[in-house]
């Protein structure tokens, strides 16, 4: 929601806090090709990551491993080096369920090159069961090392987790799993904790729950509230207070009705985003009846 | 936290739509004895309900029943008036577990005068296993209707809230059960779902969380996500846009870092507010780490 227009510093800032708190893995930008997507200008470099701009960014790698985001068509393949002349560890292939093939091809080829890989099918809420099973018997076969269950619409309850867990699970059970949830309806911390609960291994998030709309679950939960593990509260606390408190004064994310509409609807939040970004931005009665009153068409002529 | 400054206008309006809404009852005030309850000066009449004043506001009461508060020690037992003669119907009592005993005494006199009655113990979470079983011996054998879990400091996360309504349930099997959550960790929501998918059937909420540092479960989003209810999210949405927004304006509620801190430290939240209405508002490490150094004190002399 800020264009990726993140500066060299914040970013040095964040990887150092996430080192210090021990979490395992930051994403730190999307590896999407800027000629496979138009309408991209001016965003920051985080958007099409560049492996000798990566490098400037962080001399210095720590523990915690580096990762990126592809999306099925937009990415060049030509554009990945192996990983051992690459800072980036890990993968993340996003997609539909219809393009699932397309996925397990990219990430054949990013686990040739040495990355770890993931698979994100996007809006599971809306695929129907038959779609979804033959898209595990895709990825049961593939090489890639986790599955991620992805609530793209902040629609799901701790119930739908438990039913998609275990579907992933009866279905996928030579896999690791990932949850990654959005805020809309102030499920994004519980249902990761579901998830954790469960057997999910790769549990996403973003402190202060920055992102898109509602925005995800919050590093600052996980990271306290988690048991038997090593990480600290108190690195992520301090760049909440210098970096994203501040950052939150400027650009607005997390839970605010017109979200929770959408969620609440299981539809994609961008009518949400535009109420938001227009004069009318608390108007939610009449955004509610915009969505929930069948449109009426009259044939012309 | 707006030292119970509602206008008439709002209290009218909210309970209009709550009623429309479908939602069972709501919570007008507190019926605490203004002789009692020192330092409480300039408070708005919510703060200690009068009947009269009380019929004036709502002169023709709808299906939402109303309920008020006391606390054991501020009630002035003759300000309570038999419920034939009051608009009030439900008496919740709430104590800590060493008053239960004299919570117990007052319900027997509401319950007398007519009244439905709930017992809600706070700051359970810091209450040790042996004093709970005592308190449950009492409540089983009194009139009370209903027993709240109650999640003072909003410290609680779904084993914890699964393990407590197991116990009350083995406890008090002649009792039906209530909830009252804390949004510090946002798991006020996900709580009460958790409470009503295991047999709880009082769900406190209110609307766009509004309450005490972190807040409270939001209305909203119990009476769109409950299945198989009456509940109308419309009605609740005009509240919204009307009230609960704009009051959100001029009062701050919700999900703030230093209620973060105090519900993962498992503490009353004095210590956040006291920050927020300071100069230092943002300054969380600072805060994290007065509440987490070990005080040391020099013996004088």
């Amino acid at each position: 929601m800020n264009n990726w227009d993140f500066s060299v510093e914040f970013v040095q800032q964040l990887y150092a806090g996430l080192n210090k708190a021990g979490v395992d893995y930051m994403e730190i930008g999307y590896k999407n090709s800027p000629k496979l997507l138009k309408g991209a200008e001016g965003a920051g470099p985080w958007r099409f990551l560049n492996d000798d701009f990566l490098r400037k960014v962080i001399p210095q790698k720590g523990s915690t491993k580096l990762s990126a985001l592809v999306d099925v068509g937009r990415v060049d393949e030509d554009d990945i080096l192996p990983r051992s002349e690459s800072l980036l560890d890990l993968i993340r292939v996003a997609c539909y369920v219809k393009d699932v093939d397309k996925a397990l091809d990219l990430i054949q080829k990013f686990h040739d090159l040495g990355y770890e890989t993931t698979i994100n099918i996007m809006a599971l809420s809306g695929v129907m069961e038959k779609e979804l099973v033959e898209a595990f018997d895709l990825i049961k076969e593939s090489v890639v090392d986790v599955v991620y269950i992805v609530d793209s619409y902040g629609s799901l309850d701790h119930k739908d987790m438990l039913y998609l867990i275990e579907k992933f699970k009866a279905h996928l059970p030579n896999k690791r799993l990932g949850v990654h949830t959005h805020n809309n309806m102030q499920l994004a911390f519980s249902n990761t904790l579901i998830a954790v609960d469960n057997g999910v291994e790769f549990l996403d998030a973003s402190v202060y729950g920055m992102g898109r709309a509602a925005g995800n679950c919050p590093t600052e939960l996980l990271v306290t509230h988690l048991k038997n593990t090593q990480y600290q509260l108190r690195p992520v606390l301090e760049v909440l207070e210098k970096l994203l408190v501040p950052l939150r004064e400027q650009e607005e994310w997390g839970y605010l009705l017109p979200y929770m509409i959408t969620g609440t609807l299981n539809e994609h939040p961008r009518s949400a985003m535009a109420v938001r970004a227009s004069e009318n931005k608390d108007a939610v009665v009449e955004f509610y009846d915009k969505l929930t009153t069948p449109e009426v068409s009259f044939p012309k002529g």
